[in-house]
């Protein structure tokens, strides 16, 4: 019963996968797995922050009290105490949000996709930050638009070139806090002015928030959906604050748009786990994330302080970096001349990984920048890891 | 820090979105939540198979012993134990599946977009049965094919008919056992055919076999899969042999195919849950799943005796349905002059709810058939809700 010597398929892929590609850093952690590398490049949270005995003790509890519901088809828009939960933390006293304008996604990157399905068709103008997280520029890749980069300076995002560059564009993609990839924050008197020409010329602005509540000092910056509710999509995600594993992020937009983003999550794959969603909102529902967060917080910001007293000790002086206020990432500027690619195949050589920066702008990469984690390797050997860096771009000047 | 009256946005959507909607099944499914309404329509397994207790004391076992892994990120194409599984079981004496050929899916619908996407351009002609699934119809519209209706009977496919109408199409989308929603299997006899049709138009055939397992006498049919491995896309789902609310589904196709499905997955949500993997793995991993299969049939051969029993009894005798060897689902077929959705109409006031057939049409639908689901409902309630359909029926005669 099995075809003798069928012709092989010559596959034909849709104009759009043609374009897709695996991200650089995907193929870069494949090379990484080697415990002797000394490994600056991952994106991924330091496991020692995950509360896996209350994951454990939540999952446990869902299944024996409600385990029926919980294996069940759900919603797609999501469980609903979940999503009133996080209404309820996102509201302050003059703006008021809705669970109904909040729907569960499987992970911020699938919201990323989903916003892209509906709010992108081909040659559309949407603007990104220069440079921006590469994940999202892969989601809406896909939908084949022209991207539009708004520059940056270590204040975030100028909205000043948005106005320049805004008219007529779809979404402007925004990471205000401590960005991906450069760590760096959207200043407090910047966000207003943002969200005001936005406003103005009645683009949608995406502001994607894992990392905030990250932050080493004090509290969390104002959110720019606070600010104007009715034009902000925001985006926000478990994967920083509890465990990235469990993929569960959620979206919050004005509810013509959510009834959008339901009809296409309920095509690409019907909801997000209920027994995820339950076990999570068992979790986090008496106030765990206020205890949690700080000690996130206060163990990232110690990473951090390492790696910056490294780096100010070891690399020469015409080298210059961020010095994040919270999040997971450090952005790093070489001479004009040094290639990061470059310098990344003679750090591999030595067991040092990072991220070069090119791959995270949208067009007219520079190619002497990259991306630096601290969040998952030790105190010794973010030293010993900073010192052999600093000894290489040393060798290229 | 809010804009006073910013200027509400006017969203426009991407032309693939405004062409999304909500499905029928689901909106019908808002109405029949209230406990006095027998429902044929959803498409829910029955909770009553759920094994509970062995998914609780799986995820406790994950958690507890290997926390820290399941709840960090892992790789796109899935969890390599539960594929290396999968391929083992899938694979026959004379065709060896490869774990590298299977890539783990957030459910089976999810498997349908990415396919879709990586597919289909604007206009390509795409083959599916009529009746098709309602949820492949609505992920693959998202991608603006024009589909092609290949003809049906009680044996299921015509290959002729995909012989006659298949040149230069992108793929063809099959149910082969107990379709939803007709209850239909494809014969034996013309498996073979429909591989070896497809493999000489050489256009890709997914196989989509959700209910496969569920058959009520014998052994499964053998697989389109394993008749031209490079060929054949087949599609895997724990959803009607373990529990769907997991969202845990996988695709099996040829390695070039499942690279670019990969990309897809990377940039749509990176990977499906890690804990939710190892926890399946878990549970499946010493063969539970053929001590439990069957139970799950033999309850649903019992339902699905019961509903033809009453149908026999109650309908009038123009009306004609099939009689499924396997699966959730019977397929009627009432006099051409009845319109099942105005019988809906009357049916859900007298609290009784199914799902017209019409939206499982690609084009030209006959709207005189209708889909019931024996699954979820008590036999007592099975007869009450048949035998007032009946009466509703014979009322139009």
């Amino acid at each position: 019963m099995k075809l003798e010597n069928p012709t092989p398929i010559d596959w034909k892929f849709s104009v759009r996968a043609e374009q897709l590609q695996s991200s650089v850093i995907r193929e870069i952690l494949k090379v990484t797995q080697r415990p002797e590398v000394i490994s600056f490049a991952g994106g991924l949270p330091s496991p020692e922050t995950f509360p896996v005995e209350r994951m454990r003790a939540a999952f446990d509890k869902v299944l024996s009290e409600n385990g029926k519901t919980a294996l069940q088809y759900g919603p797609t828009d999501g469980y609903t105490p979940l999503r009133a939960f996080i209404a309820d933390s996102l509201s302050t006293s003059d703006s008021q949000i809705l669970p109904e304008q909040i729907m569960m996604v499987s992970g911020s990157q699938q919201g990323l996709d989903l916003l892209g399905k509906v709010l992108i068709d081909e040659g559309s103008n949407i603007m990104v930050e220069t440079p921006s997280y590469l994940g999202a520029l892969q989601a809406f890749s896909v939908y084949q638009p022209k991207f539009v980069s708004i520059e940056m300076d270590e204040h975030g995002l100028i909205p000043a070139s948005v106005a320049a560059k805004g008219e007529g564009a779809r979404l402007l993609y925004a990471l205000p806090n401590f960005q991906n990839p450069t760590g760096r924050t959207l200043s407090v008197e910047r966000r207003y002015e943002l969200v005001e020409t936005c406003a103005r010329l009645r683009v949608p602005l995406i502001e994607d928030n894992p990392y905030g509540d990250l932050c080493y000092r004090g509290e969390p910056l104002p959110k720019l959906l606070n600010m104007n509710p009715g034009g902000v999509i925001y985006m926000g995600s478990f994967s920083k604050v509890l465990t990235p594993g469990i993929r569960l992020g959620y979206i919050v937009a004005p509810i013509p748009l959510i009834r959008k983003l339901e009809q296409a999550k309920q095509a690409a794959d019907l909801h997000t786990s209920t027994l995820t969603q339950m076990a999570v909102y068992e979790v986090i529902k008496d106030g765990f994330l206020s205890e949690h967060i700080p000690t996130i917080r206060s163990f990232y910001s110690g990473q951090c302080d390492v790696m910056l007293a490294a780096m100010k000790k070891y690399f020469p002086e015409s080298v210059s970096w961020t010095r994040p206020e919270g999040g997971m990432f450090i952005w790093v500027t070489l001479p004009k001349h040094i290639d990061s690619k470059q310098l990344l195949d003679a750090a591999l050589a030595e067991n040092v990984a990072f991220v070069p920066g090119a791959p995270f702008y949208a067009d007219n990469p520079e190619t002497n920048t990259l991306r630096l984690s601290f969040v998952t390797v030790s105190p010794e050997r973010i030293n010993e890891g900073i010192q052999k860096l600093g000894r290489l771009i040393q060798a290229r000047m």
